[in-house]
């Protein structure tokens, strides 16, 4: 063991679309970054974004790593997603500094992580609780990414998600396929609001959630890291024509007034969405969380989790405020990073 | 004609649940009252409801009457049930002091509106409308009655709603079947929230709005003027017992939290259809109302029209401080009996 153990450790969240990392000193975050990598197109993006973000970090460190990226169609299965990842990041990093993740069974070394598939896979989510259960009695955690939601109850100590699995997790809403910028319009809802109808739109990658918060000028660009769905400009005019088109529309036919509209109605759908998860998740514990058990938010998507607080009626509380880096909008966007380098 | 025309003018708003009055003085709105009157059950029940209302209103006045009582199905049809109230209402009142609401047609002698059903018939929500539009220059109305809600624009001095009927304005939902009390849960919602799962609810008449806000500590007692589904106490205790039934449980089953749990997802879910309307309405104006138009709640549900403001983000107004009532807040409960004194 180098003598300098435990005083650096950086902590990976390897996703689909980004490479995210968060590096603790003495186990006090001092900063995050996230990455696009777009895995689904080759390794060469995880090395390439390694890369990037290597230069940006301490290079003395402990690495401690977690993944949802072995679910992307690169991989023929989960099993083979988790040992190329697990390969690639221990290639990639000084011997012997790295563990892996593997939810209730701790940190592990590679070896050992590669015979624990099931536990490695899309973890990332219990490690954010697993912080949040240490610094607070009782809260719901949600997380919202570009991509997904997660809801996840804490209390006593512990992460009392009712799912652990992708599959379990959905089948009770404490994982959403929704998020701020990358979930295709035409999987968001069949029907929109068009100027006083309810019109079906069509099934085409044409626009994203990110459009729809452009053209709402809620959208930090920072957080909308991946080319827009027709490679185009990421401008309100352009988004604007990407959301018309949803509807066998050009923007001229309409005030601009009717396609904010149709982007207020759904991202509201989106809002609500997560609120009626969040209302599942609370009514299923027995009892129920109090009253006063915060929400702590944590992803791109906080803004829209503060008013899911609100319309729950909860204080609500910034993940990075809750682990002592207020301030920090990084760590609170790549809160399973910085969960890693707490945990690590 | 009296001397005395003109001066004190009483409202009237013949409903099909309860019969509703205003009274104005030289244009300025004194006392509004409200009286459960199950029209359903017979003609009677107009006659001991209007014995108790006269009671409490001057004596020396014109009457102007609207109403939506003639959809009840102790009428074979709308004419009937307009004709009827109309002969009824000329034979309760002073000779030659009744005028009939008739919409965009106005105020008629009852032998007159007797030829005019179709403009008689529901036209209530277009007299508040009509109020309103002379007070602001564009503003959405939303009125949340026990069984109903309007939601009206109105611009330009003019109500610009786009139905007319009951039929077209439920169409563009311009009218919603959801009020604060007297809706029955089975009609709200084919799904409930119990436990952490949504359930099937049973299509049976056990429990009504009342009770969800009731259990919710949100209901103000003297708005719910009908017995309760059972025909038993009106206490959260006994609401807690219908609303589990509804999914096949006693109360005890779960934690009353559960059952709140249950009931706050229910009304959530009908401020959403509220919202959603007001959302659809504003969409279809061309161009949509400015931002800044206010939303002027009326009814007995003005609180969750509060909301429904507020989501969509603009300003609140109370129907009775735009009508100079301010703090009357019967007068924004029976707002269509309060701006036929004012039109009258």
């Amino acid at each position: 063991m180098p003598d300098t153990r435990g005083s650096i450790v950086i902590g990976w969240d390897i996703g689909g679309a980004h490479l995210k990392a968060a590096w603790a000193e003495d186990g006090r975050l001092r900063d995050a970054v996230q990455v696009p990598c777009r895995l689904w197109q080759g390794m060469g993006e995880l090395d390439a974004a390694l890369t990037t973000v290597l230069e940006r970090l301490p290079v003395n460190a402990d690495h401690v790593v977690t993944m949802t990226g072995e679910l992307v169609d690169l991989f023929d299965d989960r099993a083979q997603g988790v040992h190329t990842l697990i390969d690639r990041m221990a290639a990639a990093l000084p011997q012997g500094r790295l563990r892996v993740y593997a939810g209730r069974r701790g940190l592990l070394s590679p070896q050992e992580a590669r015979g624990q598939v099931m536990d490695v896979a899309s973890a990332n989510w219990m490690a954010t609780a697993a912080v949040v259960s240490r610094l607070l009695p009782a809260a719901l955690l949600v997380d919202m990414g570009s991509t997904t939601t997660d809801v996840v109850p804490v209390r006593d100590g512990a992460v009392v998600a009712r799912g652990v699995t992708d599959h379990e997790r959905m089948a009770v809403e404490e994982l959403l396929y929704t998020g701020l910028t990358r979930t295709a319009v035409m999987a968001m809802e069949r029907t929109a609001l068009v100027a006083g109808e309810r019109l079906p739109m069509m099934a085409e990658y044409f626009a994203t959630s990110a459009d729809l918060y452009r053209v709402l000028g809620r959208l930090d660009e920072a957080t909308d890291q991946h080319p827009a769905a027709d490679n185009g400009a990421k401008t309100v005019a352009a988004s604007l024509r990407r959301l018309a088109r949803m509807v066998g529309h050009d923007a001229d036919d309409y005030d601009p007034a009717v396609w904010r509209a149709m982007a207020a109605d759904l991202t509201e759908r989106q809002l609500r969405r997560i609120h009626d998860a969040a209302c599942r998740v609370l009514s299923a514990g027995v009892p129920p969380l109090p009253v006063d058990a915060p929400v702590v938010g944590a992803g791109v998507g906080r803004v829209v989790v503060k008013e899911v607080a609100a319309r729950l009626g909860r204080p609500y509380h910034d993940f990075c405020d809750v682990v002592g880096a207020p301030g920090q909008d990084w760590v609170a966007s790549c809160a399973p990073a910085a969960a890693m380098a707490l945990l690590g």
